[in-house]
C-alpha cells in the first residue's frame, strides 16, 4: 500500500491503517517535510518525486487537493496497470480515472482531519465506489476494518455529501472562528462558548435542525438584529454574513 | 417568584428553579396556552393580563422578546417598587430599568433552549448584573444553585457574548439546517452528518477554531469550490452564503 499525499486526511488514514496492521510501503508528498513526517509515523520509505513511486504496490491511496490530483493524474497512474488506485476526495467523480487506470475507485471518509489531532475512525462514515464488484468488495473489507459505517455511494451522492459536509463542518467551524474573533476584541475568553457549542451539536441528534433553531432571527426579534448589525459595523464582511444568515433563517421558517 | 414570559428560556429556567425547590407564584404570558402550559409544570397560577400580575412577589424574572420587553416595560414594573426585577436578555442593557424600577438587574443564561428538550443547567454560564451589590449577591446565590459557572458581566460584555452566541449557536444550527435541506433534495439521510458535527464541536475544546479549520476554502481548493457553487445554482441565497463564507475563511487565513 502506497500513500500519494501526506496531508491531514492521508496522515490520519495512514496512521490508522498502520495501527490496524497494514503495511505501508511508501509515502509521496510534494514537500520532503510532509513526506518524511508521515513516513516516520508509519515506518515507510518516502519520496518527493512521482517518478520514484514504486510500481509494485497492490493499492495506491491518492489523497491530494482536487487541483493537484487532476493535474498529476497521468504521472500518478503511469506504470501501475495492475494495481487498484483510489482517491479519497468528496467532490471528484470516479470517472477521472477512466483511460488512466484499469482498476480504480474511491474511499471517502467523511470527517474533518487535522494532523495534530488523532481521530478515531470507528464512527466515521466511509463512502466507497469502484469500477468492479471485486474491488468494491475489497474496499469494503478495508473500510470495515476501520469503521462500523461503510456505505456504497455513487459519485453524485458523494458530491452532495461533501457539499453538505462543508456546511456542517467547515462553515460551522467558521462560525466558531468569527465568534472567537468577536470575543477576543472584547477581551472575553472563547471557552465560555463551549457549553453552547456542545448543546447546539447535541440537539440535532434528536431534533431536525430546522426545529432546533432559536435566537433573534428565528423569533424575528428585529430590535436585537439591528443592534447586532450595528455592533458589526467595523467589519462589513462579517456584518454581511450576519445579515445574510439571519435572512436565510427567516426565509426558511416561512 | 413570578415569571413574565413563558417562552423557551422561561420554561427551562422556571422548571429548573421549581425542581431546585423555589416556589413560583405566577406565570404571565400573552397567550393562555403558553401561560397555562408553564404554570402547570411548576404548580403556579397564571394570567394573560399584566394588570393581574401580583405585586407581592420578591423577584420577577422577565423573559420576553426584546421588542415586547421594551414595549411593555411600564406595565411590567408598575406597583412593584420593592421587588427585584430582572430580565434574561443577552442584548438589552441593564439601563432600560432606570426610572421604572428601584431594584433591578439581569440574569442571562447563555444557552439555546427549546421547550421540548430538557436542558441541564449545571454547565451553563450565567452572566449577572444588578444596580446594587446586595442584589448582585442575591442573583449570584440563585444562579449558583443552578450552575457552576456564574460570572459578573457588564451590559456591554453581555452584548458581545450574545452576538458571539448567535454565531456559535444559531448560525451554526442554520448550517446544519442548510445541510439537511441539501441532503433531503438528494434523498440522503441527515444522520450520516452526526459524527462530523460532533467532531467539529469536539475539536474546538482543544484547538482555537482558526487552527481547526479544514475543507476547500481553507486549502483554497478552487476546483471544489467552483463545483459546489454550481451545485447550488438552483438556490441563489444559499449559493451566496457559500460564496461569502468561503471568502471569509480565505480572508481570515491571510
Amino acid at each position: 500500500m502506497v500513500f500519494i499525499g501526506a496531508g491531514n486526511l492521508a496522515t490520519n488514514l495512514a496512521k490508522t491503517l498502520y495501527k490496524k496492521g497494514f503495511s505501508i510501503q511508501q509515502v509521496y508528498s510534494r514537500t520532503e517535510e510532509s513526506a518524511k513526517a508521515l513516513a516516520d509515523l508509519v515506518e515507510s520509505t518516502f519520496t518527493t518525486s512521482l517518478e520514484e513511486v514504486t510500481n509494485n504496490a497492490s493499492l495506491y491511496i491518492v489523497s491530494l487537493t482536487d487541483d493537484a490530483l487532476l493535474q498529476l493524474l497521468p504521472n500518478i497512474t503511469k506504470g501501475k496497470e495492475n494495481a487498484l488506485i483510489v482517491h479519497t476526495a468528496g467532490s471528484i467523480s470516479i470517472d477521472i480515472w477512466n483511460g488512466y487506470a484499469q482498476r480504480f475507485g474511491v474511499l471517502y471518509p467523511m470527517q474533518t482531519f487535522s494532523k495534530k489531532r488523532e481521530t478515531s475512525f470507528q464512527d466515521i462514515p466511509f463512502f466507497i465506489e469502484s469500477n468492479s464488484p471485486e474491488d468494491t468488495e475489497l474496499l469494503k473489507k478495508i473500510a470495515s476494518i476501520l469503521s462500523d459505517k461503510v456505505y456504497y455511494a455513487t459519485s453524485q451522492q458523494r458530491c452532495s455529501l461533501h457539499l453538505a459536509a462543508v456546511f456542517t463542518c467547515n462553515f460551522t467551524n467558521h462560525m466558531y472562528a468569527l465568534a472567537a474573533e468577536l470575543l477576543e476584541k472584547n477581551n472575553l475568553p472563547f471557552d465560555v462558548m463551549i457549553p453552547l457549542i456542545d448543546e447546539t451539536a447535541a440537539k440535532v441528534h434528536l431534533l431536525p435542525p430546522c426545529n432546533a433553531q432559536t435566537g433573534p432571527a428565528a423569533r424575528n426579534d428585529e430590535e436585537v438584529m439591528r443592534k447586532h448589525l450595528k455592533m458589526l459595523s467595523d467589519d462589513p464582511a462579517t456584518q454581511n454574513i450576519y445579515k445574510l444568515l439571519s435572512d436565510s433563517i427567516i426565509s426558511k421558517k416561512k
